[in-house]
């Protein structure tokens, strides 16, 4: 029997309720301070964190978007009529594409030895015939003269040989890329909510594709945009931009709240100079590169054009995130606010038990006081630091708030 | 001596320990509840936190990855034999790359002026020299005989001209693609916990790669896939892709638990359709650039062949993340597992002190009730509103749970 | 009246403050302790959450980045001096590019018919015309003799052919590559506080750039990178990546707390062999990648130049994050901070509760039983379970700590 009843003590223990034993102030001072506080938390979460962050919402940023890329537009430059398979590159349409707005041009560069163009430094590297990044090719060591004037180095390279600063020919920008329209077709997925759009929205129609530009005021989604707006936006200067080159960023956003209808899930775009610091900076000005065309003759020799081109490179760049209602955080973040709402109790108790009339009698009743039975008898002495902490000094009263264990014993 | 007591005082009021006055009710109903709340936070956490979310990892999230692909196969198109070089682009083998699957071809252009070839806007147009999107060249702003029944606009550019929808020649795909193999070489760095690994398992020999194909039963960590495979499991039609292109994303997914062994860290590969909105769109559908091969006749003089590629374009996405045990977040998610089984006293609360039997004893015992010191002798008034929350409503007893400070005055 | 009067009540109500009752243990064993632990949690939140993890700052980890490279130097190759227009692959100096080490060329390729230079196989596919990945083109099913000892299969493709292992000739890589520079120009921003900044410092002087090379000790912010110390960086051997073709990764963290001056958010370069599964595994070592340049004759007939590059893929990775002082998220953790103190009772009330000496007195004045009302007068039995849980065995004592609530009613 004995054992069933010690089981069965066991188990009436184990179902038994704790809870805190609380003191209730009727004090009006500290009864609003409590109130106002719990207000205010109540309103941070109700209005910061569920309204504002949407924490009942499960979020996904894990965006996955293509996008494609088309430019048109004519443009003369050297006397020839430019298409879009001339001046933009690489040519795939993808997120990041160069419009060439200026080219320097040498033609028919065969291999062979020919003079060096530039004149710095030819004296000291004669008879040198390590490669330096500044002389564009192998050095002979050879001394040849360029001109009647003028003796300089022989390299070993492509020949004839032209590198900036330019002494051939240096043109100015083909101006027409202001006027180019680039087509931007974007499709993103949530793959959480396995949620599809594309930035053609259903709204637009052939006809309207056909005419539009994009502004951000009438035509926000207008999916072509032209070249010079891009640049405005971004806040550069198309004249200086073509001269010189530059990175401008194309940015599609979306935020998505799928608890709306689809139809509120829309993108937006913005535009930035990327290569801010080529702004700031005279060192490397601008963004150019040097590439070449391969040609060959009919005995077999290969030549080429060698090309610096100057360009505006667009990149799209896309972000974004969605969320929907879902039990779980809204249920994580409902209890985190409840149980929140008790911190206040941490700024009142400083208050009450320090800063209101009548705090001794507080503290009186808050705290109850249990000598250690271990040092019994000669405990703890009396104190006369008063501390701003939440601690009760002693007292003597004959209530049931303080008395010493050793009593009972 | 007075000096060393009061600060001995101090130090032995700074070495208390304060903890909260608990309450146990001994009720079978409200004993019950309360375990079985208990119980569900400590599911929650053991299972949704620790297990499922493995909360005492650290992740790392930043995955260093690299892509290389090769796609093999030889097509027939147009009477040529196309192999990787000729259907590739961009040809270096890198993330996103495209297999041309049909291409429009103008041959020999060269710049000069020529009759327009469609006849759209004729007439509204002539006249005009501003350059068109939709005109393959700059207006020269005269009219010239196309045929001997049409006259059109004369341009000026690459001549001569042919602009989709083509009037010249709209070939059929090359259907060899659906045939070819893609094969995918990916290494991926976890940077935190210095983790390297790639999709080439080493339990994958010569001779296995020269025959296998990936599906998703048999062959999961095949590094080889046959794009016909790739389109059916991003549930696309090969006919439809080829004929008016698109983009395929192949996502490689890492998700490794760094605790197990190293060969459970495995990649899983997934297929979708990236553009999916030019599926749904029919103001442009699919995919496709123009590019141009230039070449040189001996006099000196350019001339090319322009394409318009219509192409499959494939993305290979590499995403995932890596976790490991570590001490810190153990730590604070174990404290915050056991700091939330007390969040079930806010509910058991509510319960035990509106809705059991006898709720007014409970509230009783719970609550101590202090009149203001201030408004002492006048304070609150009886109030006979009864509300929800934990609220005590006053009571007169002889226990100590309950009695006025005045009376200790 | 009355009505007057219960609105004030149910108002003087709700403007009370509830604390909870606390139990001061005048101990020092437990005292201290208690002052360990909270000393512990104070300093994990001042030293771990603020000082290191900067918990007060809001931090933008959405980096916009703009990278811009450009390689310079010569080698000669097979006779030829090669320039980056001839060994940089893509030529725009994006952030991924590839310098070319090692070039297999098939020159003079036409479309036609020639024998399979492979001997492999040839018995068993002799008859078939199914195009093999392993075999360079559309095999006719003709058998056609090589030279005067071999017969091979008949090919319909690009010939003559060459494929890799290769017959034709294998070159050894060129050297001049590890003395190339990589020139890194990168823009970054922090859309969030809208801060720009480049990896030009402003103490970056165009005379300083002309001669400097990044090392990791004198030279931290110098962007030019010589090619050898990059791959030794990455403890790489410069010899067997050009020969075998390798990805490197050149990562720029930007890691800034703007709390601080501009000039102390700097870039720091880390360098990684990228492809590592390349070195462990070999079946498919190296980086290497086929395309052609196209040629046409005076008839017409397109000829080309096959390539098999093997080169070094460089990507250029940038990460980072900012971080500002910010209120909400100071407050947040402040908040986080003062709460978890209290998250050392549960530590203490375990040791206080179970294993001080007089454990059972302390029990008694934190726990306060309350019988059921319902099971009043035969409510729980006596248990002797000993339980390590924050539960009060039963006690029999006058002091207000224990009674039931029979007694009162």
């Amino acid at each position: 029997m004995l054992r069933g009843t010690d089981m069965m003590g066991c188990i009436t223990d184990f179902f038994t309720y704790e809870t805190t034993k609380s003191v209730v102030v009727k004090s009006w001072t500290i009864g609003v301070i409590n109130r106002v506080v719990q207000l205010l938390i109540i309103t941070y979460f109700i209005g910061w964190v569920f309204l504002h962050e949407k924490a009942y919402q499960v979020r996904d940023t894990a965006i996955e978007s293509s996008v494609m890329t088309k430019v048109k537009g004519f443009g003369v430059y050297n006397g020839r009529v430019m298409d879009v398979a001339d001046y933009v590159t690489p040519t795939q349409g993808a997120s990041v594409f160069c419009i060439i707005t200026k080219l320097i041009t040498t033609e028919n560069q065969v291999q062979g030895f020919c003079p060096e163009v530039f004149l710095v430094q030819s004296k000291e590297m004669r008879g040198s015939s390590r490669s330096s990044p500044h002389v564009p090719g192998v050095m002979t060591g050879k001394c040849v003269s360029f001109n009647s004037t003028l003796n300089t180095c022989e390299i070993r390279g492509w020949c004839p040989t032209c590198l900036s600063p330019c002494v051939c020919v240096c043109p100015s920008p083909m101006m027409e890329v202001e006027n180019f329209t680039i087509f931007i077709k974007n499709s993103i997925r949530f793959p959480l909510f396995n949620f599809t759009k594309g930035n053609f929205l259903p709204t637009i129609t052939s006809s309207y594709i056909k005419k539009c530009n994009f502004d951000p005021v009438n035509n926000t989604y207008c999916p072509i945009f032209r070249v010079g707006d891009v640049i405005r936006f971004a806040h550069q200067n198309f004249s200086t931009l073509a001269h010189k080159g530059g990175v401008i960023g194309i940015k599609i956003g979306w935020v998505c709240d799928l608890d709306k209808s689809e139809d509120s899930c829309n993108p937006s775009y913005s535009f930035t100079r990327l290569d801010a610091v080529s702004e700031k900076n005279n060192v490397s000005p601008g963004y150019n590169f040097r590439y070449a065309k391969y040609y060959m003759m009919e005995n077999g020799t290969e030549y080429r054009t060698l090309l610096k081109a100057y360009a505006i490179r667009f990149d799209v760049l896309v972000n974004g995130n969605a969320g929907k209602f879902n039990m779980i955080p809204t249920l994580i973040n409902m209890v985190a606010a409840f149980t929140s709402v008790g911190v206040g109790t941490v700024l009142c108790d400083i208050i009450l038990l320090n800063f209101l009339k009548g705090a001794e009698q507080y503290k009186a009743k808050k705290f109850e006081e249990i000598a250690s039975s271990v040092s019994h008898g000669n405990g703890f002495g009396r104190s006369s630091c008063s501390q701003l902490a939440v601690k009760q000094d002693e007292m003597r009263s004959t209530d049931s708030g303080a008395f010493s264990i050793g009593q009972e014993l």
